[in-house]
């Protein structure tokens, strides 16, 4: 028995309430070194005899990565406190993990040996929104979804679609242009519109936010948002904005006025100017998003800031009823910062989403306190480098996932943001060489897979292109132009979340060997066991699949 | 080289801010099993031709337990962002571990491979009080350290210390007891007081509150605490209570209101009841704490409890001037209202400190945003059971210690609360069988090691006593019969503290080699190198120490 390997630490993704009344329970150990593990557990407070009265269950090993075996169990205890231990087999031996190291029996004569839940309160539990695991994502690049109101274009806007975009292409894309093709969004059965950054800015991209509380005059004005806020929920679409709090634009003006005046300006104290003068060549001498002189980091630890962000954040709840937050550079504001986000925003609207974007691991930032999920990047990573580029072996694409799937809570998990593509990155029939057949396997396994899902515009009808610009090539509308096929195939997997509960959110994801050859995975609720089999090469495979593995882990999983 | 035992995750005791330029990097191996460990690290952001740019810094062992090694380094990322992995050099092979597993060599063409450290915001720094660590606490059981005012004695008070103390004796100690008695102290050299619960309670202890806004007037009244606070701090000794806010008493009104009226009680939701009508036999059908009836469980998820509680921080502080919370059952309230009770408390003295009495792994108290401290009880178990009990090894006692020590961050490990005994467990020199000369070892020892050591009243004379009453006899006033040698002794060791900051806080420990019969540890600061031998036998030893191993360790630290 590889001891060493043993890892188990309460709280994060090893020991958490999953909701008020249980508790989930995990370990880690070196992979194929243990038989069998069980929990030994019970209320620290029960004792007979001056020994610590317990019951045993058996975990169930729930997946696996390139060195380590994970193991689960839920429970729930009666009077909401829980003390534990792990007992462990391997072939030859048997140990008893505790919080004190190792022991060969549980000592059962103090408490103290063992891991503590020490009180399972409601308030503590991680509450995602209900609706974010049963909606399907879409993401909108404004300027470039649908141009419904040419009086607003900016100067120089292009005729949409006349050419392929450039770095500063303007094609005239707003609101109205989204409200023009609700119906569409409705038809492909999407539940949720992610829209990169509306507010005033100087870019086509509008991550260089010079006015938070304005909408940029291209995109319509506050009154046409609050009609399509409004359109949108009477169609049963959630609707997320891009809070870009990390940094803001050169052309924001208290930048500017810091430009001009430096350390003399009152706006001084919202950056993190290094010298009484301000310069941004060779390079800034302020702190900014990578050395980028144009997005200057905001000072977020500043009351006036912090207020202003706040009044943001809140503002276009109360205002607009937008449903969700996605937080652009998440990862470098400050933790304090997102906890009075957090608390601003809940207090407002409950279930709104809160999202940061982060590309590595996250646990610091889901705790409950500040963000409900992640953008599951590691997820987009692997499937594209299994389904598309063909780089990694179907093993190393299951660890990767599993490894994901065990590094955070399952309530994290459920609500993950899961894309395949974006406003970064190639699009993904062009990942794939435009192989269609591949693109809708990775469609498949994306609908399929836990958590909530998101459609980069235009994938669902074959819109090509590589990294930016030629990703955030003009929607394409005309019906001749766009893959019918391939969108019904997605009319139909979104379909399938909602008329098959344990497709979409309503089952537990877990992986099958079927050797190398074949991607097996099931998703099972109570009432519903859904086998799938995707075999990602050219030539045709043969799987049997038998109900008889399902039943032994049911019997496993129900003796205790 | 045993990579599943290799571990790192950013957050927690392995990445964190120390202040708000510098940042800790802990790595935890197998034993033994890594001859060099060194940290690859870098800007995320500078990169030259495709290649992200990094340097690479030896890191340090600093200790280890029975299964781990535990590597540390320090550094001050010029831009505060980090990303790095680990170089490893085992016997045999070279491996390089990233977030995304282990490599032969580290990958440089993706900054995603490596661990996060994103932006040191000195807002997330974990700001325990500067004071802290520089204190030495005294520990007041107040019923039994002096009656200053006899007419303030409750019915039945027993002549001061005329028999052994039973669970339900009252002797009448007072506050005026501990003014009478400030100067006893001063010269003992202490520089806080921590007082067991002084608020309207039943017993003698009062940790059964029933009114947390009123001193229990056998102690005084509200002026002759604000005067003995005033005292204290004008001595330079700093004032720290006790918070029982887990449980109310019996007698709280709220709850004698809910045992009367059951579910129609306007403070029904005070507590966590189970049915209709309220009893407490055979069993309490309440959430209490373990089963006990007459401490019901406080619903801290409650506005209105919420409210009062925080009031209770507030006022002691804003109306009195206290120092410190100490946190009765802390582990099993809930988080939310830990971290509103740290704002409450930092918002009118950020430099108050939050100490709670968690007696297992207590990270997820300790990560900036609750308690500064908890209370050492591992140390007290260590020492106890290495010095008192000689039960285990030295060996065993140091694993012990490396093994706390590299489970929390250094800010938190240096204003960890290190006690060796309290009004719940036996006297230090009972522990011993009253052979003094190892009770003054564990003195030393207490003293000089990281963290602030308290002295529970009476101690310092030599007091003898088992568990409760036993411990709690009253404090002996009469010189003749206090142990003098013992009380210069330790004023001794508080007074190296402040003259020799190696010896104190200014010095970092760890432990040195010198065989299984000697305990042997260095302190040092940058002028300072203090080096402690403890023979914790009946034979004399020898012992040769040497600059050599030092100066090794000094070149080691700088080559980079």
């Amino acid at each position: 028995m590889i001891k060493e390997a043993v890892y188990h630490r309460p709280g994060n993704n090893f020991a958490y309430a999953y909701d008020s009344e249980t508790i989930h329970i995990r370990l880690r150990t070196k992979k194929e070194d243990m038989r069998r593990v069980s929990l030994i557990h019970g209320d620290p407070y029960i004792w007979k005899k001056g020994e610590w009265q317990t019951e045993e269950k058996p975990m169930e090993k729930t997946g696996s990565d390139e060195l380590f075996d994970y193991w689960f169990t839920s429970l729930q205890p009666p009077y909401r406190r829980l003390r534990y231990s792990f007992k462990l087999e391997s072939e030859k031996e048997t140990a008893v993990f505790t919080e004190k190291g190792f022991f060969t029996e549980a000592p059962l004569d103090e408490i103290d040996y063992h891991f503590c839940f020490p009180f399972l309160n409601s308030a503590d539990v991680f509450k995602a929104p209900q609706w974010v695991k049963d909606t399907v994502w879409y993401q909108i690049f404004p300027e470039r979804f649908g141009n419904g109101d040419p009086s607003l274009n900016p100067e120089g806007t292009l005729p949409w679609g006349s050419e392929a975009p450039k770095q500063d292409s303007f094609f005239g894309g707003d609101f109205q242009g989204v409200m023009d093709h609700l119906d569409y969004l409705t038809q492909l059965g999407i539940s949720g519109i992610y829209f990169t950054p509306i507010f005033k800015a100087h870019s086509n991209h509008k991550y260089d936010t010079t006015d938070y509380m304005e909408i940029d005059p291209q995109f319509g004005d506050k009154e046409t948002f609050r009609k399509l806020v409004k359109a949108c929920h009477e169609k049963g679409i959630r609707v997320m904005l891009d809070a870009v709090f990390n940094h803001s634009g050169f052309y924001f003006a208290p930048f500017q006025d810091v430009l001009k005046r430096g350390k003399n300006s009152p706006y001084s104290e919202w950056f993190h100017l290094w010298e009484d003068k301000v310069s941004t060549t060779p390079s800034p001498n302020y702190d900014a998003f990578a050395f980028e002189s144009y997005m200057p980091k905001l000072n977020t630890e500043n009351p006036e800031v912090k207020q202003y962000l706040l009044d943001v954040a809140r503002y276009w709840i109360e205002e607009f009823d937008i449903d969700g937050w996605r937080l652009d550079v998440a990862n470098e504001v400050d933790h304090s910062f997102w906890r009075e986000f957090r608390r601003t925003v809940k207090e407002i609207k409950p279930d709104a989403y809160i999202l940061g974007e982060i590309w590595h691991d996250s646990m610091p930032w889901l705790q409950g306190d500040q963000f409900d999920a992640v953008m599951n990047y590691p997820f987009t990573n692997a499937v594209i480098h299994f389904f598309a580029k063909r780089n990694i072996s179907l093993t190393r694409f299951k660890h990767q996932l599993a490894h994901v799937q065990h590094m955070y809570p399952a309530p994290v998990n459920e609500v993950s943001f899961n894309l395949l593509g974006s406003h970064d990155t190639p699009r993904v029939l062009t990942y794939v060489e435009e192989h269609k057949p591949t693109a809708k396997l990775m469609y498949l396994f994306q609908m399929s897979y836990e958590g909530t899902p998101c459609i980069y515009y235009g994938d669902e009808i074959g819109m090509t292109g590589g990294e930016d610009p030629g990703c955030r090539k003009c929607m394409v509308w005309e019906e001749n132009e766009q893959d019918q096929e391939l969108f019904v195939f997605l009319q139909n997997m979104i379909s399938l979340r909602k008329t098959e509960p344990a497709f979409g959110s309503g089952g537990s994801f877990q992986f099958m060997d079927y050797g190398e050859e074949l991607l097996a995975y099931e998703k099972r609720s109570d009432e519903q066991r859904l086998l799938f089999f995707i075999n990602p090469s050219d030539q045709s495979k043969k799987a049997e699949a038998s109900a008889r593995r399902s039943i032994e882990r049911d019997e496993n999983s129900t003796v205790h």
